[in-house]
């Protein structure tokens, strides 16, 4: 029989965390067989593996390095994979392609019989069921709470001078990154890679969190993409303010990001291809005049993908981008974010979460568009 | 040249982090020689790379991808290690342990020589820099702050029949966990694995997150691991409390584990072993009438180890437990967290954070042992 093997931490490889459906904090060993999952967890975890993990077969890590002490003469992490193997009758085991090398050669060293996966993920993931959809928008919802902390903010705050103070002390990223943070807490989630709500020139490097003061009349990028606690599943939405007035070309930036998201959404179904979309959107860009790439050292422009998969992982399969060769199919789950980037005018993006059907696609995150506060 | 040599994404893999100190969404390549670190990043990611990260060479994707694609027919991943294997003299790669099996298949396929460090993390991580105990300190303050938060719960909480109230509703784990979040976040810190606020019970499952009501004259243990968003540190720490009023038992438990950590305090130093301070503890507890085993299918006693090294990641390098077989060296920095678990009583546990020195170990972490509150 041929099995797939996992040895790593949940919260590192959603592989594992979609399979088991169990978080610990250190990494474990589990079995998936075509009708079986089996995990080891030690004396720390097995009470909580017992209820709330997804495996038919939950056994004691102690109980397993004892068997392997006592057949192979100590119970090192290969050895237990060999009283697996023995006792579920596994003649191959497929690794995935971040299984770690080191286990991998000490398998190889024991005879055990193993193939990598030819996927860099399991391609069951790809396609969420009605529970993960659910759990993406719950995912969306922590989002959601943090714009609506960033808009009660920036509505409260007065501007002076250029510069934007709230509750009488200058407002920076800082405070929009903590008022985001406790927002998505509120909703048992946590931006476990961070929070972006940058300002002005900091906008235009976009993964650049932001720091220091908010100025008044610039673009503001907030992106936030939470973790919930108890499913894994992330949230990813984007929205662009503005505290003050904005410019003309402020406004002719927000708008083009703005119809460019609707003509993706308008391009997204079953059995179109990640990069199609992404193309259409680049072109609808530079018919606009908008053009991409590389002024005095910086990128500017539509300079990223359109969009990626989400799901346990902030960014999984498949790609709305120059990547996405595949065709997307029903039950996808993506990002759809434009967004251009300029210094001198500021940056925008703008980002929803779809899931994807056979006649074009479904949203599961939902927050007004209003960016300019006065 | 042999070079170490990373593929990884810096939150999943600290050798990694450790390196660079850059901290980036997706995975990224990197390699360590003798003299330099080389990172490799998208165009989202350069501009912060150039500014944040330790890397001494900063190099652009898409410029790799290309001298990929021209010279090898493809841009992937093991084509751009070929890439730099030749630009920068590379004759060997050193893997870590966990490095993806999938690259290191295709890198035997391209003729890429390699060898798997025996060691499962860089063995430089577990002697601390002045610059890291600080941060670790840093770490154990957002914990500090949230058992501030949970204390001042306690303190304004009121007992009637038996629960627990706060602000005219029935206090619950996941009250405790929402303020201890809130409280870290305040210091830039993040539980990303969670957080344990567990009565009762739920306290004898040694990691139980815990949830629903809290309940009078039960212990409660507290266990707070957040993670400094701008380092990267964990700080770790443990307090056990009480509402109400407390049994002999009750008293007597916490009593046993506030003397078994004394005691642990008092024998670390380098030289020695984990395992031999582990084992100190252990026949400390027996000596006392506490017991380790199982017990109707429940571990029951001290069953777990009496600490961990911490740093970039929660559970580290070196283990203060009968897997410590080497001898702590000075700048080691451990948890010291004794523990009791007995259904009928509760669980009790109390942990601290040192850094070994010479001759003993300083405290990197600090709070009040108060327990009981009335």
């Amino acid at each position: 029989m041929k099995a797939r093997l996992f040895y790593a931490n949940p919260y590192h490889d959603s592989d594992l965390a979609w399979t088991t459906r169990f978080f610990a904090a250190d990494p474990y060993l589990a079995i998936r067989t075509k009708n079986k999952i089996i995990g080891v967890f030690n004396a720390l975890e097995i009470q909580r593996a017992r209820t709330e993990s997804a495996c038919n077969d939950v056994l004691l890590l102690n109980d397993v390095m004892e068997a392997a002490k006592k057949t192979y003469g100590d119970g090192n992490i290969v050895n237990q994979i060999r009283v697996l193997a023995k006792q579920y009758r596994i003649k191959e085991f497929i690794l995935g392609s971040t299984f770690p090398v080191g286990v991998a050669k000490e398998m190889e060293s024991a005879k055990l019989c193993y193939t990598v996966a030819p996927e860099s993920v399991l391609p069951e993931r790809e396609v969420k069921s009605r529970e993960e959809l659910a759990a993406i928008r719950e995912g969306n919802k922590a989002a959601e709470a943090g714009f609506r902390a960033v808009t009660d903010i920036l509505k409260a705050s007065t501007v002076k001078g250029g510069k934007v103070f709230y509750k009488g002390k200058t407002l920076t990223s800082e405070t929009l990154h903590e008022a985001i943070a406790v927002a998505g807490l509120g909703l048992n989630a946590i931006s476990d890679h961070g929070i972006i709500a940058a300002g002005g020139i900091q906008a235009c490097d976009c993964h650049c969190h932001g720091h220091g003061p908010i100025y008044a009349n610039e673009l503001i990028v907030v992106d936030i993409f939470p973790r919930k606690q108890k499913t894994g599943y992330y949230g990813d939405m984007t929205r662009t303010f503005l505290k003050g007035k904005a410019n003309e070309s402020q406004r002719a930036l927000v708008a083009a990001v703005a119809s460019a998201q609707k003509l993706a959404l308008k391009n997204i179904k079953a059995g179109v291809t990640g990069i199609s979309v992404h193309e259409k959107v680049a072109a609808f860009f530079e018919s606009k005049g908008y053009a991409t790439g590389v002024k005095q050292g910086a990128f500017t422009g539509f300079f990223h993908g359109l969009g990626h998969g989400l799901g346990l992982d902030v960014h999984e399969m498949p790609s709305l981008s120059l990547r996405g060769k595949k065709r997307l199919v029903a039950g996808n789950v993506l990002t759809v974010e434009p967004g251009l980037y300029y210094p001198g005018i500021g940056g925008c993006r703008i980002e929803d979460v779809v899931a994807v059907t056979k006649s074009g696609c479904e949203m599961l995150s939902r927050y007004p568009y209003t960016w300019e506060i006065r």
